[in-house]
């Protein structure tokens, strides 16, 4: 038999639209599937841990390794930079395993590019409003910083349509079953 | 909101595939989903009931209603007229409701060339000597039949690759939970 080679599952949504909500969840089910774990050169929030939530760089060396090569995608977002470690991602899809990356839009416009089996997943607010509120009660940003991520995520989402999926996140149990039909789904789907 | 029409399922498998099965399990559910009907000129079955299993009709109305465009799709197979009906499932449709085909690769390939949006699933048996074995346990048929059906089937089994998604049967609990994972990935999955 053919080995099977992982596909790349790529969640995105606006800030505070759920996609670490929605990853923490599947990762507490073991649900075989691995996650990738983005570099960055933003500073780490209270509670996050270098390694498990992101690998955090300082800007010089983030640059370096850009230009070696070895970030899948690589975006400048909000005034940092984001990457994913190519090398982690290829020994998870050789070995069979799927992976989730947990990225922003222009990060999957340049996954949907490669020429990998790679699904787009966007979740979506249930509504405008719902983000405003969501990105208010995270209260790690001052004002002027969430009505700037607001402006963002107006842009985010009319990419939304450029995704193989949407899922709309009215409650984060609904929207991880969801997520999690569409893996199997993907997994069933017949390659050409 | 622009009102959500419906999808077409098709599910096919070689006969004692288990998409009889399959269904039945889905419609105790009730997923939310419908069923055809498919119209048949085959006699009845022990336990088939007209209107719910087939809509049993003799060959000269079948095709008098052929004749006047009254099938979504239609085929020869083992003897005997098949058919879908469509005025029954573009109702459904147009509910906004999904409908499920249980219906058989000849018909499955009429379906893949209408312009609508239709998701294609194949349920494969986990090897050929466990079709055989089901198929001989079903005691419904001599085995002259079973050996048609068995050749049939082998045919059937080469068009695996034309369908959007193959389940595995390996059991029957295993492919319910698949076949309804793809419905809801169907229903998340962004229209273009």
């Amino acid at each position: 038999m053919k080995k099977r080679k992982g596909k790349i599952f790529v969640l995105s949504s606006p800030s505070g639209g759920g996609k670490t909500s929605v990853c923490e969840c599947l990762k507490k089910e073991n649900f075989g599937v691995r996650f990738s774990v983005s570099a960055t050169t933003r500073k780490p929030r209270a509670n996050e841990k270098n390694g498990r939530d992101y690998i955090f760089l300082s800007e010089g060396r983030f640059k370096k390794l850009r230009s070696h090569g070895k970030f899948l995608e690589w975006t400048f977002n909000f005034d940092d930079l984001y990457g994913t470690p190519k090398d982690f991602v290829k020994k998870i899809l050789s070995s069979g395993k799927d992976v989730i990356l947990a990225i922003d839009v222009k990060g999957a416009m340049q996954i949907k590019k490669i020429e990998r089996p790679s699904v787009l997943i966007f979740l979506l607010p249930p509504s405008f409003g719902h983000l405003k509120k969501r990105l208010k009660g995270r209260r790690t940003e001052d004002k002027e910083t969430i009505t700037k991520r607001l402006r963002i995520a107006k842009r985010e989402l009319s990419y939304s349509n450029r995704y193989d999926y949407t899922v709309v996140n009215n409650s984060l149990r609904e929207a991880v079953d969801t997520v999690k039909a569409i893996i199997i789904a993907e997994r069933n789907r017949v390659r050409r």
